[in-house]
């Protein structure tokens, strides 16, 4: 498929569209129109039908999407094609929880190690796949092929273990620490900051909260 | 402090400022100029100085921002000036983590109760705070001043546990359950989907090495 650039907000509302997609798979639907995705997923539909029409376009007129056809394409444009080897760097709870996902797995998204700076929890294993102390990284970097590392460790030590990574071959850095990291251009760096998504929904408590008493 | 209404793009960067802020003061920073800020977070001075005159403007033209003042003054803009009770509904490996974050405490989130279905898990507690099974739910809310509930639970329970708690006085939900939750207009909804965000990072890894494949 040939592709142009595409915006971060199209590609930032596609996992949204496969999450919502695999919903109706599940429900055993084989076709929906964008009117009606559109009432599911709060988006207008023609929102939806420029969205997929800068990946060529899926849908016929009056006949809808087929779910599957659908589901599986954004897969791909998603790279949810192939699998990605991941390691996480930090076994906390966090670490664990992200290790206890399945469904990633179902996704591609490969769960090759575990690694902690806590001896207590060497050799504890999470779904048969044991954390290894983090002088053991950079050996078992250059032996095994991983292309994602997940970052639950404090910002402290974030840098530090960011730039390691890098220079033994990570491509790509999910990163939980609360700072950001500034790594070369070419890592791919995806933030989830929790305590900034808990302080929004904060400002939106006090809001409400003003305007109620109002 | 007279308010218009803020965009939501600016209220999302708000946190953010406040990160940086917070980091500014842990290293003894008084003062600091739009231009040095702008250099430390990678967005233009004037992004800054516009995001920050939504809210009255806090520098003084080539004298800078009183580090410590925009702190508290951000804080207050974003609730974080009074405490906020929250309840985890989902204590396994996630909901245990977002327990034992501290730093949420220092931003006045106080935990009051963690709640699940696993009968192993009753009275383990989490910082002092036991696990309680799901059904003593109702009554504790009827007990409890809780603002906040934060939801790691399987899709399949999210939105009837939802409804639940709105019913119960829950003002806001922390929705990390892999699914939308359509509540009515006046509950407010903070979705964390690790899922969308580990596809996003899928994303730019498979275009990364197209492009290095070229």
């Amino acid at each position: 498929m040939e592709e142009r650039k595409i915006s971060r907000a199209v590609i930032s509302r596609l996992p949204r569209y496969y999450r919502y997609l695999g919903d109706l798979m599940e429900d055993q639907v084989e076709r929906i129109s964008s009117n009606d995705l559109s009432k599911k997923m709060h988006v207008t539909a023609s929102q939806i039908r420029q969205d997929l029409n800068n990946f060529g376009g899926f849908g016929q007129q009056g006949y809808g999407y087929n779910v599957k056809y659908l589901y599986t394409e954004i897969g791909k444009i998603l790279g949810l094609d192939r699998s990605h080897n991941f390691i996480i760097i930090g076994a906390g709870n966090l670490g664990q929880a992200l290790a206890n996902y399945a469904s990633f797995e179902k996704g591609g998204f490969i769960l090759k190690g575990l690694f902690d700076v806590n001896p207590r929890l060497e050799g504890v294993a999470i779904r048969g796949i044991p954390v290894r102390m983090m002088d053991e990284l950079q050996e078992f970097l250059q032996n095994n092929e991983i292309e994602i590392a997940a970052l639950t460790i404090p910002k402290s030590k974030a840098k530090e273990v960011a730039e390691l990574l890098v220079d033994n071959g990570i491509q790509a850095i999910w990163n939980f620490a609360h700072t950001d990291l500034n790594l070369p251009k070419d890592v791919i760096v995806e933030s989830v900051h929790l305590s900034d998504s808990l302080m929004k929904l904060s400002y939106n408590v006090s809001r409400h909260r003003e305007e109620q008493n109002k």
